[in-house]
């Protein structure tokens, strides 16, 4: 994946998505002890970044596959942005979701015209429903992180960032699969001015802070975090890529992610997703390395469950 | 107030607020059957519209005027954007607020440089307390609505609405002292094209509403509403615009109120104030009126207790 996919993916996908506004804030600057420039996800169609990526898998399809439309299975955001970019490009999209799923869920994927296909709660039947789907109607199924075509989607949030910021030295990303952060690294690496890319993580599902260490792909074996988003794990496409271009990984407590959500929704006056409140929650991890720097943070998404908000 | 005066406040204040975004979703389009524009103060300094009016008061003042510092009594968002605008201008404000209030609102006062002055928890101990500081200091009092400076800088956010959206048919915001409806007809009157304002208020506190029925300034009895920064009454400098000026005054249910709130937080994404979702909650009411209609919405705060939510 070169700079020029990355261009070109970016020039593909415009029509499709929103260049985000990037907000500041003059208090959260001060607590930290740096500028920080927050790219809105949040703003993104249906509400978070993943709509880049999905657009982008789509756009790479043959007419022929177009035809028989695209399967993903995913109860969270790219669920979502699949079935609005599939509608947006008038290609099928089948949802696969466990049964279980929050009613609002499910309808947020019909009201973008996806087709819910319903299984089973565990990750075989959702593998095996897939792969039905992709039997019968010649379907592709595209991967919610380990794609490059959605890895390099993901990356154009900060590619958009960078030409607001050329002079950012860090960009920090929330990781969950892997996407975002993947192709934020491409971006830092490709359109950076010696720009690096850190990760923020919760420690209950620290399977890439892990995978960095051992070198390998590790797995979570609890995924007890706020940070709903962020409970996939790596992938085979992505962590080359992480392994290759992303500084560090940080992780944090639930109670950072909370804090760093409420000071978003506070000072930033924006409703983000807890998983994005993880990339500020490293920024303060990291604070005393970041003394007068300029800092690009991906504010992920804002779908939040608002009968659970973790506010007291 | 002429238009001109209008014109010279927006250029004497504008280096001091923000020239805040305008928002839209498709969806509550959809929803109201028509296009809402939303003007989103809750990014404006200190979270809210009120440093609109308050920089314009101070700026009004002599240079020893401005020497003898200001003062005014209020526990909400104008004892912050009177603190913010007179440290902006290197002015003293003095605020008078109950001892009773809330820590964080002290704190913040403090936190944009006001001198915080604490009294009674009743009237009668608020006027006095500011009156023994304009006579020990010749400070001059600042009233939040009441006041011609502070109703054409309020009225500031509506000019900037209709210099990005010319053709809106209606405006509406909330009521509570009345300053920024007044601002805002103003603004309908001299800068839209046959564009109407209106006014939201909470059942609980429907002074404005009662006011414009009987021709004369009417009191509340209960301030039992969610919407806290509408508890405040009409006076005497603002009535008579609202009067001539203002369409109508729709009332709403606390019920409303808390809906209109949570779809602007779910939808757009960003954090307002219930007394902001007022104005949404109005445009609801009025759903069957305003067919395909262009429609522009203040959103007129961001300030919020996050400790003290109303969904579920």
């Amino acid at each position: 994946m070169d700079k020029q996919s990355l261009i070109d993916c970016h020039n593909r996908i415009k029509p499709f998505i929103h260049n985000t506004p990037v907000l500041t804030s003059r208090l959260i600057d001060e607590v930290v002890g740096a500028q920080l420039y927050f790219k809105c996800e949040n703003f993104q169609r249906m509400g978070a970044f993943k709509m880049r990526g999905a657009a982008n898998a789509i756009m790479q399809l043959t007419d022929e596959q177009k035809q028989n439309g695209v399967v993903t299975h995913s109860s969270g955001n790219f669920a979502q942005a699949l079935s609005l970019s599939a509608k947006s490009l008038s290609v099928k999209a089948y949802i696969v979701m466990p049964s279980t799923a929050p009613e609002v869920k499910k309808d947020a994927v019909k009201g973008y015209g996806g087709i819910l296909v319903e299984c089973e709660p565990n990750l075989a039947a959702r593998e095996s429903a897939s792969q039905e789907i992709v039997e019968k109607y010649s379907a592709t199924f595209i991967h919610p992180s380990n794609d490059d075509h959605v890895i390099l989607g993901q990356g154009t949030a900060c590619k958009e960032l960078l030409e607001e910021q050329p002079n950012l030295e860090y960009v920090f990303t929330p990781v969950g699969g892997g996407g975002l952060i993947a192709g934020t690294a491409l971006s830092t690496h490709y359109f950076g001015s010696n720009c690096r890319t850190i990760g923020g993580e919760p420690f209950e599902v620290d399977d890439a802070y892990r995978s960095l260490k051992s070198g390998k792909l590790e797995t979570n074996t609890t995924t007890n975090t706020i940070a709903d988003g962020l409970k996939t794990q790596l992938g085979d496409r992505n962590f080359p890529i992480i392994q290759k271009h992303v500084e560090e990984i940080v992780r944090v407590t639930e109670a950072d992610i909370v804090a760093a959500m409420r000071l978003i929704w506070e000072r930033l006056k924006i409703v983000c997703e807890p998983s994005s409140a993880v990339a500020l929650a490293a920024v303060f991890k990291k604070k005393n390395d970041l003394n007068e720097k300029k800092i690009g943070v991906i504010v992920s998404g804002g779908n939040v469950d608002f009968g659970n908000l973790p506010f007291k």
